[in-house]
């Protein structure tokens, strides 16, 4: 992985990802007692950053005969959109616990859904079985560096809508985006993980100096963000480019949703929020951070409830 | 009123209004059956297209002791924004029924709000009065010709943004948006105006060919754009350059709010969704149309009841 592959991903997104607004507000930056930058990411196609990603690994691919993926949600919308402007068939593995609103859209995307029990079953086999049986080409959600490079496409355009000194903050997963960020801005801004608590695998992996797994990935509200352990391409990077890693809870998520709403006029999920929760609540923070709003698919129960508690 | 003015004020504005971005989403125009570009001036600085106007009306001043407004909430946070980066004090005049959230921004961003009675007050005779004792201007909410022209701006930008053949569809109030962006975009687009039923003051003078009046000023969930006539400067403009006004009902209004939280995960509040609810499910419009998104400052309760109806 290198800053080479970011600019060629780059490249191939120009004209189909979206350039995502960098936004800000004067009632926001008061409440956090500092100057917050949001990457409006929940604006690119599919609503969130993953349309990147899979674009970037898709366009990538030569004769493949379709593409499959496992995904709660989010990286599935992204390679779904971009199998289909490819023309190429998709097939997204799911937990079957996965919000509704990104199963409709995955199918409405035109691929075909296979949900599995997150508990109980092993994805990686259903994968590894219908990759063999039908020809398909596994587009991994973090631990691929194509997906990496057109993450990284974001981190790019960070560093050309702000030209300032600041922090980058992003929610982090597998670490795909935050390693594709971080290698995009090395030199210019360091690079902070934002987790929510209980699963927060990455910040205790850089703490430790290896990869530790979370000890459940069921129960978060965060789903867009909770895997079982940092990549093994991801890790070595982040643990070069980043700082320490950021934890925040399920109720600060939950509020940067709402002050999102109000301020920035901006839907945001919970694990798409905490980078955002983190900039607004975590007082060890510079004067200036940019949060990257990396997903807003989110469930309207979900929503309405975080409005009747925190709006 | 002339394009000059207009390219003039977009100069003013260049660095301080933020370029907002034309939003689409493939789930979205299949349930429009047509292409539809939103013009998302929600994510503008104060949460609508009115800071454009009261940047530009009040970097023309010189020599102002401060600003006066009359606003329902929209021109209100713009001008009061515009005015303290400007460092000069503003005094708002508000109904008294104006949503809170935007009473509230008003004086957060550290304008002087005056409330009155919409059914029983004259804003005009209270704002001359202050005026008059505290040798403050009036920026008019769209009257006014470097109103007009800050707003026509949007139009400017659009006219960048899209390249294709298309109808730019404006929520409408007294057209101050509308004429602007008709300005801008003659020769490129034709604008229709939108407004909601029973507020429908612009259509009904346009098909006339005469200003005429609403028959009341209350009880519309679209506070926004709810004006008691066509203004004198702008409505010759709109005659001269608009297609027929069209009309879309409350409960459109609020599902294209919900759509829009779903499909393009930005916030409207009602009035600023009725352009979008016209390219949604109007049938006599042209295969690709461009609605501007005008503003998002809703009232909390307001989403949230429309997202349990129709999310």
């Amino acid at each position: 992985m290198n800053i080479e592959m970011i600019r060629a991903a780059a490249l191939r997104l120009e004209g189909h990802a979206r350039v995502t607004p960098l936004l800000n507000a004067p009632l926001l930056d008061r409440i956090a007692g500092r100057r917050v930058m949001v990457k409006a990411e929940c604006l690119q196609w599919t609503g969130s950053f993953k349309y990147r990603g899979g674009w970037a690994a898709v366009s990538a691919l030569r004769g493949a005969a379709g593409v499959l993926a496992f995904s709660s949600g989010n990286h599935a919308q992204g390679v779904a959109l971009a199998a289909a402007q490819h023309g190429l068939p998709a097939v997204i593995v799911m937990p079957s616990d996965a919000p509704s609103v990104k199963i409709d859209n995955t199918r409405a995307y035109g691929a075909e859904v296979v949900l599995y029990d997150r508990a109980r079953e092993d994805r990686d086999a259903i994968g590894a079985a219908l990759a063999a049986e039908r020809g398909l080409v596994l587009v991994r959600p973090y631990d691929e560096p194509e997906v990496i490079a057109g993450q990284g496409s974001v981190g790019l355009e960070i560093a050309a809508q702000f030209g300032g000194a600041a922090e980058v903050l992003t929610c982090c997963g597998g670490g795909g985006l935050t390693s594709g960020v971080a290698l995009a801005c090395e030199g210019r801004f360091r690079v902070r993980t934002v987790e929510p608590t209980g699963f927060d695998d990455v910040a205790r992996s850089l703490a430790l100096g290896e990869r530790v797994r979370n000890a459940t990935l069921s129960g978060s509200i965060c789903d867009a963000i909770v895997t079982p352990t940092p990549g093994e391409i991801t890790f070595p990077i982040m643990q070069r480019l980043c700082g320490p890693g950021l934890v925040v809870s399920d109720d600060e998520a939950l509020r940067a949703m709402v002050l999102a709403f109000q301020h920035l006029r901006i839907v945001l999920e919970p694990g798409g929020a905490v980078a955002l929760a983190a900039a607004l609540f975590r007082d060890d923070l510079p004067e200036t951070v940019i949060a990257v709003a990396s997903g807003g698919n989110v469930d309207p129960a979900v929503f309405a409830a975080a409005m009747a508690r925190f709006g």
